[in-house]
């Protein structure tokens, strides 16, 4: 799965990553504080604009509970000429539809990063697997808020 | 997974009890009638209100084919501070988006009740795991249209 | 897994129902109680006795260690005519002595609902499967020593 | 799982097929081609569309990522009597869901046959189980394009 | 697993057989009969007695649903030099302490004859498994009450 | 699996039973003797033809190396109303080509005994699974050469 | 695995089709109707006959209880350069030697089609799984004798 | 699990521990000597009397093969306030009642020792697993009539 | 399994070994060369022909596609007291048949070497699988043609 | 497994970061280079001391092939109170010695982050399981070199 | 595995017993206490001296992180004839390397003890698994320090 | 997996063979003489250097107990461009880092032959999976001694 390094087309000012999370990420800081840290989706998406920023990107955030729309999104992403920093949620264990569009993102050559704010393989059994880690680009996990962060520079 | 008793809020005339049903349960009646009794969804809501106010509780009964919007539903029991009667359907048995969505509820101190109209255990394997109860309150399986009823009481 | 409609023949003043405790849940009270809570087996069958007489029942409460007395109780409820609530205890996860005693009473006419104070699904990996449910009418877990009650109601 | 004869009732001059595809397959023609092939879903659909003139039917084609929708519109199958042929994309793999929703079109004397491009059992070992098969009519797989056009033969 | 065959010891006119039955084998001939066929278990113990006198043995029949009593039963019958025809019921499918008793007897140097009066191949995949065999000397299997009539003929 | 009862039509004076032995057993007698014992399959065949005599029947005793053959020799038994009594030897564990011939026998109303001479189960692991079993009428099996003699007699 | 499209060599007026059938297809019609319909093998090769006239194809139809035999007659297509209809039967789910003469065929450049009668993902489990399946060309299953002309349009 | 060290109360001459052996072991001496030795339970039972009188303990040895009765006495150690020395035999492997009961001992504070006279992990696969031992205190094995003696001598 | 040293008897100028190849060898040289290189059967024979002068062995070289034929082989070279060098093709990966047979060649004393062409452990995951191995005298794999060569040796 | 914030203590110019390499590491860039790229592991050393001198970390970087040696050096950043960035090569899958010292590392309060240059869930089925994951802070895999930079960053 | 009892050889005043710890058992004491308890390695290697002295045995005691100096000294045990008190710590899950060996200690006639701080089966999964406990004599698990004490008590 | 035919390279007269021999080989010849024979690993040494050099090889033998030291002699090899005889001991059944190690060796151009003195598939489960037979060119074993000789031979 070879990825092509980030292009900057001559004219184009800030190539656009998506910033996607899956289902419940929208109850961030509220949902299980010890688990997930306090910070709410708005405080990740804010810090995600600001290294984006720093970075030179221009970052498109969104969230949706709905495996649908997230895979819309994905689609978008390969026609835009998007990378992308993706958080699944609970559809990292199960969603083979959501893997599919992950797929078709990485071998239109662009880059998926995923990421989680927790560390999955310090919970629960059904958490320690991920039927999208295998079409993504890399993974980052564990570090909170920060995970977004380094998926941002991992792509630049 | 200790869950708050259901509260009466002075001035609050009714608590409020989302009573919800997944995928393909709007086909209540007409589908395998050897399997789900002759009963529509509509009979069940209807049934589900009796009880409710007898009960003294405000039920408010939904059902839905989308993991998304069944999510969507389940945060909104949160914001309310409403219980939850839920029937999953068939997302009971690989929807770990609707689990983690069924743990913010109880999480957050309010009861979910997993009702099956049939009972899972005396059918095809695959319907032999829940992924869901694990964070539900408790379970009420195999009592038909009964099984709504008594998951409403068993709230209060 | 068709199950008879419990009958009120004529001259008999009140339907009887076995409720029938497996091993350790004599312990109840002094066992664990952040996990059973602090009601003690007398208290459980105060209130059965209670519960069924509103709703007309004659409830005979037992409970045994013994796996083999067990299956002779629901062998005598086949004889004496009754409907059975059955918490197993931990014979759920390995008794199909006591799950083909259940399927006796089912396959009688008459009915079986299994039920747990706590909620399996949410303890050890071993306590998930229920060899008994298969041939249960149904299932009511979680409610301490309201899942009693309300499997009663459900034979009404 | 007897399925009843495509039937051609007095003043209907053709019976509707449904043609239904599931998730990612409107990237079809730009994703893996190697895979999948050249042809766009728009490409399949207009094939379709001949072959069901000539087969005297009436072919409704529909594509979507969200797994409600696909549900819904399989109720719509059985609520205008007409037949499905169906490219459940990555639900095949785990959505039960979709499975159900497949068996109502099948228990209510409908055919539904599964298609596929490729061929499952030669790609990804998750990829060579269908949770939906065992509700199916029947399944064409491996065909590329001509899968959807020798389903639809078979239905008549 | 060696064992010894049927010893005649001088002055002792007939060798003794203990023809054991587990768990709910006392409900024979009223449990599902289309499975166990409507002989009961005096029907079987009478066609036993009449089979063992043409044989020239003496048959000791005896039922029980409780495990330790069939554990003491077969440590009776290495005491006595009794070999043993043993139907176990459900005690098959887990119960290694009888396992453990079956092997006292047959590494004492007596037979021991597993039979069944279905064939447990053909029912649920629980059946499939028997924790008895891998210690019996041979086993009958689904000829109704005739199983028992070969096992009490294969010790001769 | 019903089977009918061994018919003695009128003018036939004795029903035939195939006894048919499968792959390595024409080695019997030399090879592995503290497994198979030292009777020769001729040894065996003279036996059953002695035990089917006593019985009234006529037995076809044949043995092959090969599935095809065997399985030809299951369809046989069909057509001329014969029994069977099989000893598949290796063919247990895996060969549902067998299997099928089986059921085909059973299906048409006539009986399939099937038998070893070792025990199966208290041998090697693969040795466990019988993929016959489940489609025969019964077994029997560790008797030695008299498990084929104790299957004929189980046919009358 | 790239197939080749049917080729018309120059002054070969119709390209061959070998349709094979594995064990027990030539007991169609007997047996066990109800999942395999009422059509002899007959009744099927010569609905294939016909079907192949109408393609413009030279039809081989054999059957064959012996695996060694069809072993040799997927060489013996690759030797004629026909592509291949097979039936498997029961060797579907074991016979990773019929695998390797079907992946033999198919990396020679010529097509293989793996089709059934019933629908074995509606059957018993171990016919869930094909062994041939991963090395053919494509699948088609549970038309009756309608899989086998598919089967034949599926190579034009 | 914390276990409180063993208290000896005031006027309390010698703080009592159970020793208390399962199914099958009042064979002890003559079932197998070759992998239990040749010391009959007496022995055991004389040895492990002399050991906790130098230990300044009184030991309380039984055995039972009763399920039923084991649990009344772990319950009665609790009731008395005894450790425990547990010999579970072949209930080790599969009673979940007894697991339940040994973690009523060690929740209430008291200490049990999982014994067995010979290494469990030496012989058959199933006796690798224990499904007590997760609730003990601890576990000597494999020194046959020493093992009683270690297990008085560790709750010292 | 001791396997006694090839024994060379007075007069016998030259020991017998039987170099046996299992199914679709018989297709080396044109299958998937890539894999198996580009020898066919005939070189392979011929190279061992002139090793087993070499080593004043006596090689009798055959192949079969078909089971039985196999087994018959290996029957023969015991009653011949031949040696085997034996590639069993995919008849390694599920045939007991076959390796009953070559059971029956090494308990009778002479060596059974399995070869292959190719290293099984680099493939797809069922060639990982030998049932032959275990009862083999050793194993050579992954030399092409030389893996032959080898074995021939490997009996010297 | 909550881990302190990097400590910046009063004097200390420069908190340490231990980057240790596991087995087979010393042969980047020669090894594999399509998977691991082919930088050496000297360019990562140099690459990693640039990042950590911009990050004001001082990075004290290792390679071992010897398990006990990465051990040692975990045990060594507990005492000397450093932060550790792992890559644990193959140890990753079977060394649970490695876990448990990764362990002692998180719970004395030091942050440890597993790293990959290529992306494990990409590869070999062995290689999607990690038995180091669940003891360390987080996991960055798939982006080369640039992994080790990100962790480094992790830490700040 | 019989294993010799420990031999006094004239003129031997004190035989010898190697009491090995395996990786990360030199953090004892600071790692984890509230699972290992508080005891430093010195302080066990204290207690065994005393202990050892006590029983009139010497008593070698070492630690080490590597598995290759484990097994140097298990050998090293056999050349001196010691006995050997091995704590194998993380090894104990997947080094069968160490399990040969201590294979090679008790096959040697020496006794082998495996010891544990705390109890294995009620801590994570993976640790319920020792590929050590087959070979070695016997286990003591669960007693902290005193596990030590109790298995040098053993070998007398 | 292609591996480059062993090269000779002008002036350099006999191409080197490392003959790494792993974990508890040393111990060979007293170890369980009845598994591996009488033969010391001096023996097996002597024999490959009198081998070797009827050849034309340059046989360099070594033996480690430690997985750190073979690894590091598996990349010395590829330095100085030696084919690899290797017996991995009990690291072929879990150390993937040998196994990495391996893989260097064989996608470097060189051969690395795999060999067991005895053979693994006739002994315990565990020793039926080699993790390093994946990577290897082929594996010779089962022939004691002459497993070392055969795996040179197949060098040349």
């Amino acid at each position: 799965m070879p990825t092509r390094p980030l292009t900057r087309l001559p004219g184009m000012t800030a190539p656009t990553v998506f910033v996607l999370s899956g289902p419940n990420l929208n109850r961030l800081g509220t949902r299980e504080p010890e688990v997930y840290g306090s910070d709410t989706l708005d405080d990740v998406h804010a810090a995600v604009q600001r290294e984006a920023r720093d970075l030179g990107l221009v970052a498109d955030c969104r969230q949706t509970n709905h495996e649908g729309e997230l895979i819309d999104w994905l689609h978008e992403a390969v026609d835009v000429g998007a990378d992308v920093v993706l958080n699944p949620g609970a559809f990292t264990h199960y969603s083979y539809a959501v893997r599919d569009a992950c797929a078709i993102v990485t071998t239109s050559g662009r880059s998926l990063v995923e990421v989680h704010l927790s560390n999955p393989a310090a919970r629960e059994e059904f958490r320690h697997t991920s039927v999208v880690a295998g079409v993504a680009t890399g993974t980052v996990a564990g570090f909170g808020l920060q995970s977004y962060l380094l998926a941002l520079r991992a792509l630049v």
